[in-house]
């Protein structure tokens, strides 16, 4: 399997170059966090990634989870790794300081998160949970469930989990019936089972802290009778240590397609102790400060697995000889050239790395709207970022998830048969990237977020916040030429963006997978341009060169897609709702 | 796991109705084959697909194949269910009568063979490499092979395997070193190691007839100088019973993505006795014959998964209550409407459905072809049908592969996280087509097989022929307007298809992946309108409808495909060739 490398050029030319990190920490009064720091982290987050789970990826996914006695056992070396992920304080990043957090823009962690999901999709999803965990505790728990949750969190000393599937209620969880009884001592006794909880055991920590969605007794019907119960695994003693188990078990390890390493357990709670977070009845808003975290950071495991795809096929087509160029003999003393040079080969390596580097742009750009929404001074600035974010989180989390399942086939492609074979690693990638469309709402369910809530039922203000990020990058654009080519992808993009908003409910809902995937392609252009222009002036005259040379191969090759879903996008979903439940199949 | 059901409504719509067998059939003189025969044969092998070999399929992958002291086992009912199927026949459909074969048409196999893809691709590809081996007897090998081997691999007594790939020599068969030393007896000595040979050991019959590429002593470089040798696992004796073992042996199993209930080994010939095979240093075209119709009947495995995925998801979309659908409630007595009434969930169904029809299509009128270049009177006509089946292989390889793998991707996603858990048996389809993208030639190897070999190269015998058999469906369809859209995509695609024969070597190369799809999605959209035409009058009301509306569906969200790989056709491969080695990566 070729090794992964942290792709650190790229990365501090897209934070330092591109997005101008130096003068976006001013702006946020965070001038300590400069060039040098914030490469000393890449470039020891880079070695983590690289030494420590790389590694154990390859054997993890043959080895797979066990459950035993009631007990998770995690593949060799993961327990380990994540001691030492912690200790070197890796899971504190975006941590509080008042609870030992470190108080790291996201624009510095998102990176080091890219390389984790490259290196090891496995092992990183459980501390990611644990960071969602911990936005849910900080902005909706009690101070006392502050006090004895967060700072253990945050450093990682435990980890969390996220309990809503339920068997009959996934993208509907107006259908979930696990219960919450009061206690007297104004706890709660949780009762129900919950499906694909990823890390609902381990053993890499002492305990587990489970983010639950129960029903209160009085509970109205539907969604708004959901409330959030924080549920640990050993119910903490007086001074905030492990002590008596909880009511609740692991029924079973699901048997999966891929991310094998990471134990996904189906929960059983039969009268387990909860805390209630949040207000009654108000679990789902609560849930939603998880999820949003968690789209993102799904999208970004996509990145991730794009980019070791990438990789994994660059170097084999590097290496391995079959056949003349048609260009010419490449390297005329071997029986054959490179598929380096093969000009279709070329064509799946650019497609990855279009991709790949397109959606790196993307998400870092969204790291620095999440910078500003945390950190900025002025409220207006902070709430424009909440809408940039809102309208951007389901576009990161489906085009950047269907890209890494898109760039993994190529890989697998590139190395012909032997990308079959598991040993070379390339299938696993396939298999790793799968879940990230499906969890954390389905891909069709951001589309249907994004088309509805955040375009159709918004007043403006998250397309017009959205547009204006965008519009500044154009700005900057030095090449007029260049510059007119994304004013009219962004013009385009915009005027249809409006349009759609006249659309019928059922209209929209057909609507939605083509809108989302548009979307991205024309505003990765805008991006694409964008990195271009910025790069010409670089020193790195390879990345001056690359990324110029991506940027053409993008307009003509990938762009084009926009408009195979531009095609759908307007004349409703009459052709969707025509048929007849016999007319699928004549039975 | 979803049941596989047959879609005998769908085939014999096609076979009967749409391509008129037994005008076919009356004008190759076998009009014996009539409706009632071909319906019976249809029914059993459906039978067979259904309750035989289906219900293995599911666990023949987590089951797997085991080598243990040189001895491959299959899974649990494989060995019994092969038993059957050649008992009753099944396998010698294809076969002469001269060597006891019952010489059906392939317009009636072709469907039966779309079927067991369907019930269980890993079951099916034994007996499919089998019938590529009795090819290359038939056509290449000496009167004495015949009568050893002939009649013993059509009734499937025994099986054969094809054995190409080196692990230095996959695409590029020139770099094959194993090698043939004659003996004193006419025979050969056969060394060399051959990696990726399914079925190269099983436990269903007492002999293995492979069939091996190598190099004779004076054998010139390259291609020009490979031989095809037939090399028994034991040698027949003179009763033409397995007698002395061979000296060839399993050196390992693979271990792969998918695929599993197959046995992929690593075959080692140490001096092995084998039997040439047509002239010497002949042996790529006397290989040709057998892969040409190996790539078919991979694009068909394409076919029979692309239906599997598209089962798998109706059932589940019918059954899985989630959310009210946009519309207004469907079943308003449950909590929430079946998913199929989701119009992003129809997308996906659509999308299914117009692909796998539109590719049963494609792949029955290449059955129809295959039978003229057969059994026609008339050596015109049998030329003519091989020119379109020399132009469509390489189509029906590389898109039906690429539709399979696409039908399954809709499948799991249908199926939301369950999609991803092994039981459901939808991942499985994803893992098992991944492969018929890659072998038999990868599906770049296809494209640039079309474009230059078939297109560029050839003196526009083969366009011009298969150009004809399609506007002789636009001939038929009889509602004007749709007789004129037919026109224009088939008019569009052939003039831009005799405008690429003036690219370079270079460029063609660049453009070969774009032009099979472009090809692919233009000519089903032919197909489709003719269908549709043709079902308007049929007497099952849900067939008219449902190909009517599915035809719509193609015509507006699937075949805008075809400008996006249009868009890249003609502007040449410098993109994709200005790439220097740092240019990829900055390193």
């Amino acid at each position: 399997m070729p090794q992964y490398v942290a792709p650190l050029t790229d990365i501090q030319f897209i934070l330092h170059d591109w997005l101008e990190l130096d003068k976006h920490y001013a702006s946020l009064g965070m001038a300590d966090f400069d060039k040098e720091l914030v490469n000393e982290v890449l470039a020891q987050g880079g070695k983590f990634a690289e030494q420590v789970i790389a590694p154990l990826n390859r054997e993890g996914d043959e080895q797979s989870c066990t459950l035993a006695d009631g007990k998770v056992t995690t593949p060799d070396g993961f327990a380990q790794a994540y001691q030492e992920y912690i200790v070197n304080g890796w899971n504190a990043m975006l941590g509080s300081a008042e609870y030992d957090g470190q108080d790291l823009p996201y624009s510095m962690a998102v990176p080091v998160h890219e390389m984790l999901n490259s290196a090891n999709v496995s092992w990183r999803l459980i501390s990611m949970l644990t960071e969602s965990a911990v936005l849910a505790v900080s902005k909706h728990a009690d101070e006392q469930l502050k006090q004895t949750y967060l700072a253990k969190l945050i450093s990682g000393e435990w980890t969390g989990t996220m309990c809503l599937t339920e068997p009959h209620a996934g993208t509907d969880l107006a259908l979930l019936s696990s219960k919450a009884e009061p206690n007297d001592d104004g706890t709660y006794q949780i009762t129900g089972s919950k499906i694909f909880i990823s890390g609902g055991d381990q053993d890499w920590t002492d305990n587990i802290v489970h983010m639950v969605l129960a029903r209160l007794p009085d509970a109205p019907a539907g969604v708004k009778g959901i409330s959030l119960f924080l549920v640990p695994k050993f119910i903490p003693d007086n001074q905030g240590n492990p002590g008596q188990a909880n009511s609740l078990s692991v029924g079973s390890l699901e048997k999966k397609m891929g991310l094998k390493g990471c134990p996904t357990c189906v929960m059983n709670f039969d009268g387990a102790t909860g805390y209630l977070v949040g207000a009654p009845h108000t679990g789902l808003a609560c849930m939603f400060t998880m999820m949003n975290d968690a789209r993102f950071q799904v999208g970004l495991q996509g990145l991730g697995l794009a980019e070791a795809a990438y990789q994994g096929a660059l170097s084999y087509a590097r290496e391995r000889l079959q056949s003349r160029a048609p260009q010419g003999a490449q390297q005329p003393d071997s029986k054959a050239d490179p598929i380096l040079h093969q000009p279709d080969v070329r064509r799946m390596l650019l497609t990855q790395k279009a991709l790949t580097e397109g959606c790196r742009a993307l998400a870092y750009l969204y790291a620095t709207q999440m910078d500003i929404e945390k950190y900025a001074d002025d409220e207006a600035d902070k709430g424009k970022a909440g809408q940039v974010l809102a309208f951007l989180t389901p576009i990161c989390k489906a085009f950047m998830t269907d890209m890494g399942q898109e760039s993994g086939q190529h890989g697998v492609q590139v190395f012909g048969g032997h990308g079959y074979i598991r040993e070379w690693g390339m299938e696993q990638l396939i298999r790793d990237s799968r879940i990230s469309q499906l969890y954390e709402g389905t891909n069709g369910i951001q589309a249907a977020d994004l088309i509805s809530r955040k375009l159709a039922r918004d007043s403006d203000s998250m397309l017009a916040a959205t547009t204006e990020v965008f519009q500044a990058h154009i700005a900057r654009i030095a090449d007029t030429q260049q510059q007119a080519k994304a004013q009219a992808l962004l013009d385009e993009w915009h005027d249809l963006s409006v349009q759609l908003r006249g659309l019928s409910a059922v209209d929209l809902a057909g609507a939605a997978n083509d809108y989302l995937a548009y979307s991205a392609y024309m505003l990765l252009g805008v991006l694409w341009l964008s990195m271009a222009d910025r790069a010409s002036s670089s020193e790195t005259a390879s990345l001056a060169q690359g990324k110029a040379k991506t940027c053409a191969f993008y307009l003509k090759r990938l762009l084009p897609r926009a408009a195979t879903h531009k095609a759908a996008l307007l004349e409703g979903a009459e052709d969707l709702v025509a048929l007849a439940d016999d007319e699928f199949d004549y039975q």
